[in-house]
């Protein structure tokens, strides 16, 4: 029997859509996860009720999150992917060729068991032999980590419970600790439509600014996403995200892409006023 | 008493949001005109039902409609506007010192004497000398039209109902025929996330290059809109948008904005992988 779902973007506001049918409903030791058929978004995975990948639009997310960090440095081998489940991201690291070493580190490994079953083209990325798949927490891992990474991506559920602290100074510290010389970390960094996400994402840019040489944001469209418009914050300790070349080497790379290409790159950094406003905000506070 | 408006998006998907108060609802001979109350959002309007406006994110929609086109003209004197009856595109084309005279021609004059009362800050614009309102269909008034124009807005609804005609060929001849040898057209385009309007997107796109040698479109982050990114179209007889001193203009002109600059002029042009297919996609049958 068919009903609509509601995915509240505030308290006040909300995506509404029709399900026509419940595949998953789980209980894990940190959420519920639950996968259902839709007709606007095809197949949907809810944690704790929201929206995190449709079938659909899972590719401006994940394209915009991966891309543009991994074709910023100059020779990304060893990428460590915090959160991802789902294996998405995943899926768009492995597709640079100078990838050698992916280790994806996911608290709750039935989000990864559940979306093999229903997300299995994402999925299939598992199997690669330079991919390395830890269930923990990841905060604690990259505290704890002694290798080093080139690559950081941060692929987090919204800053509420578990996911709270990679939105942290703190975790930005271990990040920089583990990063190499001229390494990168990028993070989905919320909505800028978002009232109640304004300061968060302004004390983001301040936190990795006090760490990092290049801290630059940038934004894409993702239909499902929080008023359907999303920033991502890349931290860089030597290479620039807007350097000439890049363009070359993604022509070069000729990726099979649905949303990021060599000119997007660039414009995905050129923000509204309201939101360069937003970011360059300086908050009174660090989050500590 | 509070309920939940909900704005379809398509038959599958709506945005919700809390309405706290219904301030007006009046029936015109066109449409159902509303202005609603909402925490999310300040002030509504909406029209049969369908959101048109919001106090908090008009001015991404206005100004992208508007400023793109104005600063592409060398000397926008003679602007006409097709729809727009809540003056939000009216205002922002006054802001434009080299603007003349502008015709602002809208099918129902309730949109107007109601958004006069609930968006004063907008329909203030009315007051300016330069100003012609009229109130007819805008279809026939560019049909019949003996004046011409440098610059056409159409700012109108959804392509359903008397909207409609506006995203047909036959209209945009009448707009190429009343408008100067270096004149330029812009539509509002809709969302390229909803399916259901792919193939207007790529058919209103060929009906332009059909008579237009310049043709581009660009997008916006738009909250409210179906799916938050908006599509506009714009079509020019001799200047292009992408021009290097359109920069320098906008700068000068130092414009009170809080979506549009010099930077995003030029960004908003580069759209997804996704988009630049959907619209180059050769629809078999143009509109007519």
């Amino acid at each position: 029997m068919s009903y609509w779902h509601i995915d509240y973007h505030s308290k006040y506001q909300a995506l509404t859509f029709e399900v026509t049918e419940s595949l998953e409903s789980i209980q894990s030791p940190y959420q519920k996860i639950e996968v259902v058929e839709t007709p606007a978004y095809g197949k949907v995975l809810l944690l704790d009720g929201d929206l995190m990948l449709t079938e659909k639009d899972e590719f401006a997310y994940h394209e915009m999150l991966v891309h543009p960090t991994m074709f910023t440095h100059d020779h990304p081998k060893k990428v460590l992917i915090i959160g991802g489940g789902d294996c998405g991201t995943l899926t768009r690291v492995l597709q640079h060729k100078s990838t050698e070493k992916v280790v994806m580190v996911e608290l709750d490994e039935l989000v990864t068991k559940v979306s093999k079953k229903y997300f299995p083209h994402l999925v299939s990325s598992t199997q690669d032999p330079r991919v390395s798949i830890i269930f923990t927490d990841g905060i604690k891992y990259v505290h704890n980590c002694t290798d080093k990474y080139d690559v950081i991506l941060v692929d987090s559920t919204d800053p509420v419970g578990p996911a709270e602290g990679l939105f942290r100074l703190n975790f930005f510290k271990d990040c920089f600790k583990i990063l190499d010389e001229d390494g990168i970390l990028c993070l989905q960094s919320e909505s800028p439509w978002i009232p109640e996400l304004a300061e968060l994402i302004s004390q983001v840019n301040q936190n990795l600014k006090s760490l990092f040489p290049i801290v630059k944001a940038y934004g894409a469209a993702i239909q499902t996403y929080q008023a359907g418009f999303w920033l991502f914050q890349i931290a860089s300790k030597k290479y620039h995200p807007l350097s000439a070349e890049i363009e070359r080497k993604i022509i070069e790379a000729n990726l099979n892409t649905k949303y990021y290409n060599s000119k997007i790159h660039y414009a995905a950094f050129i923000l509204p006023t309201f939101v360069n406003k937003l970011i360059n905000e300086t908050s009174k506070n660090n989050i500590e």
